[in-house]
């Protein structure tokens, strides 16, 4: 197209249509005059609290070190800037293949490289290099999930396994050259027959006395190891989880490393790889399928932080339970949940804080004859639908800050809730992430379906976080068994319980008041006391349906299996109020003023919509119909309460401009004929 | 890959693996046999009733045409047919840019044509004709969603438009050649700046009495035509809506028809396109933007059944009212939400049935130590996942064939029951297509994200369908509208509600029991109280919420706004208590025998689902707390009582093995090294 004559034909146009030969020029007054675009930022109140303030309790964390590697991708051509009218935006080009797709994947990393952003990732220690590790990805994440991902496998997945598995001669080797991104690690852990029950690979290493190597062989298809992340194309190394036979008793997984690429990038002998082929999401990442052939692998490549075979064949380990040393494997997968989480809320902020702003200048219908069109954000159905969902998504930003501090202080004494709480709110987190790309992607219309829009996209590429690192579902199945546990614990040795949030069980059952006032409702004691009743009530009822279907005969394992709904009544309650505790402790923190305040409004909110929305309050009687009914009306409240700050809030996510999208800001001029010479 | 040698390399690993110095000989106990693929069909009971009469309720109609045209799909390499272990798959290639999308949907739309796929879609008429068409689509729509909708768009929208609003000259001119896909039309209706509220469209059309033409313009950028499918590419005519302008005053909405390519497909001058870029689904449609600059079109290309403008200018029209003018043009929309609605649950059949194949030939953890891993259908949280699923599936095709019934049969009398039904139904069905993908997404794991196991991409493809043709929350607002109407008129002429099967609202109201059986909860008749009791509760309290509004000195528009959760649940009551209608009509028609009680365990399955899920039973006391928790129980137990049938049941959904995917049949063999030689 040529912009110039586009233009002139334009001015051409409207000069025509004013001319017309018909009697246009005395318009009829039910012609409306044409739509217009009025930034939010004009048309809405100012701010009423710090945004800046906000946008740090949000982050928690590394704000300066967030902005500067968004810069970092904004300045680089190969992060796909692009023209809308009089912005630019940053999001990859979808309408690629999958090898495209790939290709530029590499090239952003080594982008990312050069600038210094992986420095230390590998090779630094300490809370706050990890933070910063922590934010970085968050802030990539927005960009690209599968350049997220990319970097994850090598450096978390594969770094990972060689620091925590390995031994200064597995660090001395490989980490330095991780962080330099000259060694590209895979982690060949999944199986095409075994997901989530890792304990069942069939991959089997043999040690070989003679040689003083392991043989490791995938004996049948369904040991192939699948979804390998890196495999198909670029990975030099993998660790190899494998079940190890010493003199044939088979030990139990254990980790090896084993070099899949020459420096030439070709396939090394007795290893097959194959693709894992087109996915909904993450076609950047090029997951693959991997079959050993009676691959040797020197002794000195199984990883011995925990276990040991001498030269001699011999098999040493410090931890004799073969159940605790598959945990201990298990451990850095940790990081995996603890990230995802975290990303999770970032995502859902980009989509908000779009979905938001496009609400708050789109408008449909008119309520009266010839009255304008109500803004989107303006119909209180569609206040029901987002404002709630920033709630849960500020509310989720402080569990996850919570979690990430732990994470990064970890001892030997927090691993059981450092386990607990990750699998909570990476199951958690995620499905609100998912429900909120849903709603935002339906609540923007069509627009929401443009690539270019991001919402729609990020639905299809975050869709695996729901069964990755850990199904959600089985995570919170095993949060439940875990709290069963300790209610066992304490019931057998009658010692109050100690950890995870749970000391409220030892104080008397919280009384609900049976007259709710408004004043009473949006107090912090009422809606932490709600929701530890229902914690409180259904551990107890988990545990008693539990020993009911043992007391019918069934096994310990199948009578939790029958448990199902009560466990995931039980999870889901204790997980939201724990966000619910971190994010009063959040505000609680605040000195008094408008930002406090406005907290206290989001807290209400999420604790509110939290009771709303899970039919257990009413199933199990915690609280009367009319009770139920004053909450309903109580969120319609914080409905119109939030709804003038709602751009302030989204605006506080700290997600750039140029990470959002065309329908967050002039939407009629960045689809104006005239910008399609920019495109 | 050679697959020779591939294969030779294999059995030389075994070999190796077998003759490994090791002593692997005395295989440890703890090391379990490979697995391997047991196909459901063995493994599971025979049916227990007939799987071809189960299939003749569920599809309704036209089960020899829909099994033709899958085999024409079958046979053409246009559908991509891909070898995959020992079974062909034919899927579209989503490994492709838009542009190659686009190209190959063409060239299957001109492959069906040739077959005589199209016969009689313009020029037929008839209910069998229109039946036959539905059959038709929902088929081809299970290949792949843009083949659908491109031929919806021209047979439908177009072909629809030139039929009901257009006269004989219209007819003689575009019916034939629309029908030979000689003219492909498209219909440009949504704007930028208008999509649910068409009737403020700002396209202008003027007349000019002079030279007996209409003058159309874009009058400003949020006029432009947007998402117009076929637009960008392929299509030579259009569908305009506009404003008609007749001496000054505005006429409201009209639709003309013009020319907009060429024969050799060039843009017609006072024409402009633009491309809508890349979505998440639907890259085979080229939907585009247009933009009008004194367009002029004769007078005789005005769709002129409801109004017409004499040459002299003079405007005349058979319908006085605008706004039921209006209501006319938008008539023809009705047939796209009955086709959507239908599709919707076709849909939910492919990735149910791939769901339930793979949950009968994948294990996962086992619940005694060294015990075998248990089949995922054989958790009781899989089958509560999916089961109920398959019964809404079930019950939702009951309807979906009333609607198209009621649709092909349609008359003046019965139009606004086809309106609400079609609205309903299409949202409805709709939500539940999402949720099935979503959640058997999820249920296959991460098998589930690969492009060619179809359940993941089917989501992104059909995630358009809960906004397009009418948004789902619109149109339920809507359908409460409605239903608010009938009972004002009823109370306002103490008539008796008459049509929609809202009869039962003239009865005393439904007594529930206190004290249930699983005997009673089985029950046609308590099922239908309990759904009924919902509706005719739910009617009257949105009734007095939006009157006690308008009390309150609210006009009715807004007092109707302020009532959305009301609406939402009254709608969702009506919708649901007319599927278990249709469904429960089905099931009596069937003689007594195996399918008969077959098809009971499914209906109350959907019925006790509906109100398992619906909090409205607890919160407006409709059932007490120990009923609820009676019909839980009921719904585990049904999951029970359903599980043995699974694999029939989705056997019967009649989709050919070759539209399923490589997970639903032996997927080790197909995920195997050898059977990479085939891809």
């Amino acid at each position: 197209m040529d912009p110039q004559s586009a233009a002139a034909r334009h001015v051409a146009v409207i000069a025509g249509h004013l001319n017309c030969p018909s009697p246009s020029a005395a318009a009829p007054l039910a012609l409306a005059a044409c739509l217009h675009y009025d930034p939010p930022e004009l048309s809405e109140n100012p701010p009423a609290f710090d945004l800046a303030a906000l946008r740090r309790v949000l982050d928690g964390h590394d704000l300066e070190a967030r902005d500067w590697l968004f810069r970092l991708m904004e300045e680089s051509p190969l992060f796909c800037p692009r023209r809308r009218g009089d912005r630019t935006f940053v999001a990859p080009d979808y309408n690629q293949t999958k090898e495209q797709q790939r290709a530029v994947t590499m090239r952003r990393i080594e982008y990312l490289l050069r600038r210094g952003v992986f420095e230390g990732w590998v090779t630094g220690s300490g809370p706050e290099a990890e933070l910063r590790k922590l934010a970085f990805f968050e802030c990539i994440a927005i960009y690209d999930h599968s350049l997220s991902i990319k970097l994850g496998v090598t450096y978390f997945l594969w770094g990972g396994a060689i620091r925590f598995f390995g031994t200064k001669r597995h660090h001395d080797k490989w980490l330095k050259a991780t962080e330099d991104y000259q060694v590209k690690g895979c982690f060949a852990m999944t199986e095409l027959g075994h997901g989530s029950n890792v304990r069942g690979i069939e991959t089997i290493a043999i040690y070989d006395t003679n040689t003083g190597e392991f043989v490791i062989n995938t004996p049948c298809e369904s040991a192939q190891k699948y979804w390998i992340g890196g495999a198909a194309n670029h990975a030099t190394h993998t660790i190899i989880f494998s079940q190890l036979l010493i003199n044939g008793t088979n030990q139990g997984i254990h980790a090896f490393v084993a070099q899949i690429r020459d420096a030439d990038g070709n396939v090394c002998p007795n290893v097959r790889i194959a693709d894992c082929g087109h996915k909904i999401g993450l076609n950047g990442v090029d997951n693959g399928r991997i079959w050993f052939d009676n691959l040797r692998v020197p002794r000195e490549n199984l990883l011995n932080s925990v276990a040991d075979v001498l030269p001699d064949g011999q098999y040493v380990s410090s931890i004799k339970d073969k159940d605790k040393r598959f945990a201990a494997f298990m451990a850095p997968l940790t990081f995996g949940r603890v990230n995802i989480a975290a990303t999770a809320v970032y995502i859902s902020k980009v989509a908000l804080a779009i979905t938001v702003r496009y609400a708050l200048t789109r408008r449909a219908f008119s309520i009266s004859a010839n009255g304008p069109e109500v803004l989107l954000l303006d119909y209180p159905s569609h206040q029901w639908r987002i404002l709630p969902l920033i709630a849960k998504t500020c509310a989720m930003s402080s569990a996850a800050n919570y979690l990430k501090r732990l994470y990064v202080k970890r001892t030997p004494e927090t691993n059981k809730s450092i386990h607990i709480y990750s699998s909570s709110l990476k199951a958690t987190l995620t499905w609100h992430n998912m429900r909120a790309l849903q709603e935002c992607r339906k609540a923007c219309g069509g627009q929401g379906l443009k690539t270019e829009n991001r919402i729609g996209i990020l639905n299809g590429e975050y869709d695996v976080q729901s069964t990755f690192e850990g199904d959600n579902n089985v995570l919170m199945q095993q949060v439940s068994k875990a709290l069963l546990a300790e209610y066992l614990a304490a019931e057998k040795m009658k010692s109050p319980f100690n950890g995870l949030g749970l000391e409220h069980m030892n104080d008397p059952c919280p009384i609900i008041p049976a007259n709710l006032t408004s004043c009473t409702i949006r107090s912090i004691k009422f809606q932490l006391d709600l929701l530890c009743l229902r914690e409180r009530d259904l551990l107890g009822r988990y545990a008693s349906e539990v020993s009911q279907y043992q007391a019918q005969g069934e096994s310990k394992q199948k009578a939790v299996l029958l448990s199902h709904q009560l466990a995931d009544e039980l999870a889901r309650a204790f997980t939201e109020r724990t966000i619910l505790q971190t994010f009063a402790d959040d505000e609680v923190m605040q000195s008094a003023g408008p930002l406090k305040e406005l907290l206290g409004l989001l807290r209400s909110m999420y604790a509110l919509i939290c009771v709303e929305e899970d039919a257990s309050f009413l199933r199990y009687g915690y609280l009367s119909l009319e009770s139920a009914a004053a909450v309903r009306k109580e969120v319609m409240k914080l409905c119109g309460d939030l709804r003038p700050h709602a751009l302030s809030v989204v605006s506080s996510f700290g997600i750039p401009d140029a990470f959002l999208s065309p329908i967050a800001f002039d939407w009629i001029q960045a689809n104006s004929w005239a910008s399609l010479s920019n495109e």
